[in-house]
């Protein structure tokens, strides 16, 4: 009962932040999706107030959190609207804040960085986000095969990755402007560390890491920048 | 040896149609993400050569198909460039063939069909792809948890769909105009299909793919209808 009147206050409260056209991410320091969307945020100088889901309590299931149709971070409340799934999120910021744009102008150029984009937003993330590493521990009962899924797909994705970036990345993943390929490559080189993948054979994806950490707008956007974030476990 | 001149020569003609302007279609008839290719391909009235890659026999893997980074279908030959990941297709031929539009013109329409987009490309259908099915079969030793799998993860993301198209859908996923949204569904319900999937629970879901059934664009993208379909394994 007490969740619940806390649930329905706290709906309250978003819905005349929306109306006021107030932003509001709902975030987790360590959600990839939830990161992608901060560096656009920062990328295109919008401020925001952070709102932290504590994914590791479930807090996105709760009765509040109904708004979001997958029970999902991040959600964005925008310009009296409220968004979800993060590369439609970069897509909207992108087109109603052109400046600095996230995708180049020509389309085959644009097709390039949107491959890059759904190679790892597609074909990497979704196969080792928590819920289904989860699944997979449950499953084989071993819970050392949560490290080993993860640690099985991102290598496989990275090899196709880099190939990739090898043919398109200058300073940053296509040339030397930021584009929405940019976004997904921290979070997603961040889960290759926690499952100890070897960065040394994906040299191109390493170096562009590296680039993008120099950038004030992407330093802000990290983990560990976050009001929620914490001392990892060991 | 032969394999290798067979992939040698089948690259130089391959150069030469893309230099043509030769538009081209590596598919696989019950590849989902080539099916959301030949879907948009027929919207969008653009006349195709169809190459078929047999999946099950690993025709991807092959020398001849190192053009894909990621080694996977579809990939397209199309204004002189090949390329891959199929909403990144599906843009790029949204952004050149601009008629009909696959998106509505407000940016916060576009952001809800990308959304839905995303809901079965991102979180969908990469769970339950062929090459995670087998894996997971690999880890459990137990064959029948391919169909638990696949059943569990479209159940899961169906539901957040299901309620995405309650406020979006008219005839089609977003209103009654045929939408990028609507190119990724029949693909999904075929695979709810196939994990016997109870689609009672998800009326939206199922009234969409009906209405779209009904289009010949649609009918002509449908797997039994491809050069390369067989007569699936019992």
């Amino acid at each position: 009962m007490a969740e619940q009147q806390k649930g329905t206050k706290r709906k309250l409260e978003e819905r005349e932040d929306a109306a006021a056209g107030k932003t509001a991410l709902y975030s987790y320091w360590r959600s990839s999706c939830s990161w992608r969307v901060r560096i656009a945020l920062h990328v295109k100088g919008v401020e925001y107030e952070y709102r932290a889901v504590n994914l590791l309590k479930g807090d996105q299931l709760d009765a509040s959190f109904e708004r979001s149709p997958l029970r999902q971070l991040p959600l964005l409340q925008v310009d009296g609207v409220e968004l979800h799934e993060s590369m439609a999120i970069v897509n909207y910021l992108d087109e109603t804040r052109p400046d600095p744009p996230l995708l180049p102008k020509d389309p085959k150029d644009r097709a390039r960085v949107r491959a890059i984009v759904d190679t790892v937003a597609c074909d990497t993330q979704p196969v080792q986000n928590l819920r289904v590493i989860k699944h997979v521990a449950a499953l084989t009962g071993r819970p050392e095969s949560r490290a080993e899924w993860g640690h099985h797909w991102i290598t496989l994705a990275f090899e196709g990755l880099e190939r990739q970036l090898a043919e398109t990345a200058g300073r940053y993943a296509f040339g030397d402007e930021i584009t929405m390929a940019d976004v997904v490559i921290p979070p997603q080189v961040y889960n290759a560390g926690r499952f100890k993948v070897d960065m040394s054979r994906f040299p191109t994806i390493a170096r562009v890491n590296a680039n993008l950490a120099k950038l004030p707008e992407f330093a802000r956007a990290a983990p560990d920048a976050q009001p929620d974030a914490q001392q990892p476990a060991a």
